[in-house]
């Protein structure tokens, strides 16, 4: 089958990469979108220590094969991205994101979508509402991401938010809290991509404001070494959510942490039904961050323009 | 007044420094007993930017004037160390210990105790239960700082709880814990240090354990670049308290604690009243912490002292 596979760094487009054999509770897929993600710019660049293998962990698919489970057959789904093995310390104590053992779509060990199949326990799958288009939902992924900000900093009625970073996961974590009331504010470098939030009603500026500090900042720059700076507008006891995931590690004053007092939280993967319902309800629409939908077969091409700075969310049609 | 100051990082100890004179709604107290804390030591070595006046910020003392309150003339009493403005962003929101125009005691724009006396509002002092001996009654502010810690990491019966340090501070904190009930591991570098705590029941180690994960882990190693390290021993979704006010800026990879969603929280001051009766009730008693007393006249030598590795509190009578 046509696949983009990471090989020592390098993209490549094969076109006779095996399809995939759905194993006991598994589920074959055959792709109907897929979206490129910071991750995997930052996994072509060494994130993670060389991934292997096919790049893709945000997709919708269709059910073409379940052994054992037919009823599954035809169904459009979406999934989670991380295996659970049931018997490790993390999965016994019901962290299922966090197993010890676990394969990551298109990260670690597990092949992912950017190709015409791929396979999925079918524990991962979630049915995908009729009414809810392709082009919604495959940002079910990053709009889970974006809700886990919101479930790990909850925050209180008229809480000043401020969200560093306009980039794909910025602009939804902002939807995100806008749909449950709040006005955050959305800084980046980008003027058209603020433009795309300010057409949403959300507030937004190219540097953070002086004066009244913020109860909840949130980190999705994409670039560690933006904390320090982030530092300087939080309230004492104030919550800052980490959502980068940087290959460089930073230099930051720990002790401004203790003497504020504030709270560090580190945010990766959220609640998949969470985010299918905000769509299916039409509170929160991602497609205006659309920048670009390409065929698989010009996954390289989609790759360069998904590295440009003005890009949004680049598509990939198998 | 005999005093021990701080000018431009030199210790010195002075006969002919003013007694202070209290303002409204402000007490003179005579010091009986002070203690010398990690933060003392940090400040003569250049730890925010340079603090002028005397040192101390740990006593306990009599009330000797205060005008317009008689009534408090003659109590024995401990004190909080952070003023408060009452109108800045801070204190309009109760944070209390957080006040934009503060002044600290020994730290911060107020002369501290390590002198015949001090003055402090009345609304930080707290009277000591005449039960509770000064030499316990001087680590009710450190002890309050190790309460903090609980407060900002409940945690759940049975969770796994790891404290790295075995200083002062570490070895209140994990009292603390222990007072509570938990069965913590205090894990330092200085075998007679982790001989107190182990006398009184906790469990000890010169590092930490291989194998199952902890579920909350304090940093009071005073050592920021210990962090990296603590980071390996955290189950995810963990806690990490951090203690250390260190001036020097650390090296560290956030995206792990991106990726295990870890929480980092900076703790610092804590509920005086607590600690009082933790004291009163027997169930902590931090005596044996005490490595050595000095006359105020000998607070250079006990500075002296207080810088060896091996030393727990030195306590100074003024």
């Amino acid at each position: 089958m046509l696949a983009l596979t990471l090989t020592h760094g390098q993209l490549a487009l094969q076109t006779d990469y095996p399809i995939p054999v759905p194993g006991p509770d598994e589920a074959l897929l055959k792709v109907r979108l897929a979206g490129i993600c910071g991750t995997d710019l930052a996994l072509t660049a060494g994130y993670k220590g060389g991934f292997q293998g096919i790049l893709g962990h945000e997709y919708v698919a269709e059910v073409v094969a379940a052994p054992g489970h037919e009823q599954w057959v035809g169904r459009r789904v979406v999934g989670e991205i991380n295996t659970t093995c049931g018997y490790c310390h993390a999965c016994r104590r019901g962290l299922l994101t966090h197993c010890q053992n676990r394969r990551v779509l298109g990260i670690i060990n597990w092949d992912g979508a950017f190709a015409r199949y791929l396979v999925s326990p079918l524990a991962l799958l979630h049915p995908v509402p009729p009414s809810l288009p392709d082009d919604m939902a495959v940002f079910t992924e990053p709009l889970a991401a974006a809700f886990a900000a919101l479930r790990d900093a909850p925050a209180d009625a008229g809480e000043r938010i401020i969200i560093f970073g306009d980039g794909r996961l910025g602009q939804l974590i902002a939807q995100v809290f806008q749909s449950e009331g709040y006005q955050p504010l959305l800084v980046g470098h980008h003027p058209a991509k603020l433009a795309l939030a300010a057409q949403r009603g959300i507030s937004t500026a190219l540097q953070a404001p002086a004066g009244q500090p913020f109860d909840i900042a949130v980190d999705v720059t994409g670039n560690a070494s933006a904390l320090q700076a982030i530092f300087s507008i939080l309230r004492p006891r104030g919550t800052l959510i980490l959502k980068t995931t940087s290959a460089h590690p930073t230099t930051l004053d720990m002790s401004a942490v203790v003497v504020n007092e504030w709270r560090l939280i580190g945010s990766r993967c959220g609640p998949f039904e969470q985010a299918l319902q905000a769509m299916a309800s039409g509170r929160i629409d991602p497609r205006p961050l659309i920048s670009a939908r390409y065929p698989l077969e010009q996954a390289l091409q989609a790759f360069e323009q998904a590295r440009e700075r003005t890009s949004l969310k680049i598509l990939l049609e198998p």
